[in-house]
């Protein structure tokens, strides 16, 4: 590759002379100059090493984005936006998978500071670790997807971090509410055992819903514990066995809302097995509307995050702290939107 | 954050003593003055810039990795792989997401290179535009994923990128004896109009099963025009298209071979929907082996590439030509692997 030196002894001139050029000081410069020295950049592709910039400024145009997993069909759309919204900003996006391991987490969060990547998106529940207050310290701006307060659980007084979430109260209340207008009185709220912040959201929204309808007698929450750990199968697997649980049942549930849509695709496939229908037997709703739950069969109701809104807020969240990182974190809740298919009745 | 010379001054001593220590030029250095300067480094936490050490060694930690979208679950599976193979040579994945669009390929691939970025896996077809081989010349080095040579068809005489392929003629074999071993006679290859090489390989590997096997007569290739541009659910949608002309058809396939498991989930959603059983009525058979074919119900028997492999393969080959542009580029085919599940009748 072409240097700063082949440039200078192209054009004839100093090593300084092209720099000028490069950081926008060519005022004073004579144009037939200026046009030898661009001649000579563009006749040997001198393309300007952003790590010399980069010594300048101290920034790099990378964001982090950790995310368990991007085989996870919602982490991959997630990618997805936050890569369109960080272009916008001449942003690109470095990403990290991992597997909700503390020590990858923390190997990831390392290796951004190193690169001089100071912006970091966190799709996990990390935030409260040691590690992340000392990452934070050394000079690190991050914004917790999906990582919701909660009143009177909060530790903190004053976040460190800003938080970008759907509400997830009110995501559990609208899938709730659109069982019950379509007619289901028996509603079962099937979950994971082992709540994280944003998890205990929807089960209180969705409570609080059928406790309004006067349903709380009929309605339910049914936990089950993954028979695997972390991995990309493991919601739609135990989704299977509540199926079996929930076939057994002496008074089956009208409707499911499920945690989410892998959880829903795993309910369907263990009812199917036992001939039960979705939705002319049990209406199903899940979370997190990604690509397989449009195109599963039945396609799957969802109640969805609106990621692209979000992502916005995240990268332009980021993009301002990194510029002023006194600005104070802040909290952003976005309001879900229901996306309705087949897998409940009409 | 601290810089090199605050940790000078609270050791006491010179920058370039810090920055001896650094670079491991530590050996002629007293002791005592050693631990004070690595005692400073701790203290404040000081995190050499990359930016600086990249100035001397010309190279980053990063990797990118440029596919048409991270949303469709086979570049999800393989950014998976990529991700698990530069971790052990410490590299990162930058993550470029184009769409299929040549003007967002270019922006990427020069990012890439300005951000000092020189290894990147390419999964798409642009491989021989003009703009890539001004990239190569800029010092870029390239390995192509999923871009099989075609005898005949190569106007290269030596390929200027590796290339790094499941042996898709093979991939297309296998599928089609494994129909025909389970007691298919009519099969039909399903596939979108317009070949790149790849799926040509995959017709050309079933059109010579089906002539081993002295099936030419009752075997045909079914393709079809995806009614969207490129996006994450096209192949499923022309799935769906494709099944309502085959369950039209005189004589209905006993046996479907899909271009990719998108499309095998869009046919068995099509099919299911004029009552057609899958695998009872028509078997089917796709390609990649997506966590989406193992969630799916009747979750889809697929040709597996081996990803793992292949990611490695792509990932050292990549380290090799860094330290030594001059080593000549190859080709690489991996062997296909059959994922036998439900789709395909016993």
């Amino acid at each position: 590759m072409a240097t700063i030196r082949d440039v200078a002894q192209r054009a004839g001139v100093s090593v300084s002379s092209v720099s000028n050029v490069l950081n926008g000081r060519s005022d004073r410069m004579r144009k037939e100059t200026l046009l030898r020295i661009e001649q000579a950049i563009n006749e040997l592709q001198f393309q300007p090493s952003r790590a010399a910039l980069q010594l300048k400024t101290g920034q790099v145009s990378l964001l982090g984005l950790l995310v368990p997993s991007i085989v996870n069909p919602s982490f991959a759309s997630l990618a997805h936006e936050v890569d369109i919204a960080a272009r916008r900003y001449g942003y690109r996006v470095l990403l990290g998978n991992t597997y909700r391991n503390p020590a990858e987490e923390n190997a990831f969060i390392n290796d951004l500071l190193s690169q001089g990547v100071r912006g970091v998106i966190v799709a996990s529940t990390m935030v409260e670790q040691k590690f992340l207050h000392s990452a934070l310290q050394r000079g690190l701006v991050m914004v917790n997807y999906d990582v919701q307060s909660q009143p009177g659980c909060d530790t903190e007084t004053a976040p460190q971090t800003d938080r970008v979430s759907m509400d997830n109260f009110q995501a559990g209340k609208l899938a709730a509410y659109h069982l019950i207008d379509r007619g289901c009185r028996r509603i079962t709220f099937a979950t994971e055992t082992g709540k994280s912040a944003s998890r205990s959201s929807r089960i209180n929204g969705f409570l609080s819903a059928v406790k309004e309808a006067g349903l709380s007698d009929s309605c339910t929450v049914l936990e089950g514990k993954a028979r695997e750990g972390y991995g990309d199968a493991e919601m739609t697997e135990l989704g299977k066995q509540l199926a079996e649980k929930i076939a057994q049942s002496s008074m089956m549930p009208q409707g499911i809302v499920a945690i989410n849509d892998m959880m829903a695709i795993g309910l369907i496939a263990g009812l199917r097995a036992q001939n039960i229908r979705v939705p002319q037997d049990i209406s199903i709703i899940g979370f997190d509307n990604t690509l397989m739950s449009a195109l599963f069969t039945p396609s799957l109701t969802s109640v969805a995050p609106p990621l692209a809104n979000m992502a916005t807020t995240m990268v332009e969240r980021l993009m301002e702290r990194l510029a002023d990182n006194a600005i104070p974190a802040g909290e952003y809740l976005f309001s879900p939107q229901l996306v309705m298919r087949e897998s409940v009745i009409d």
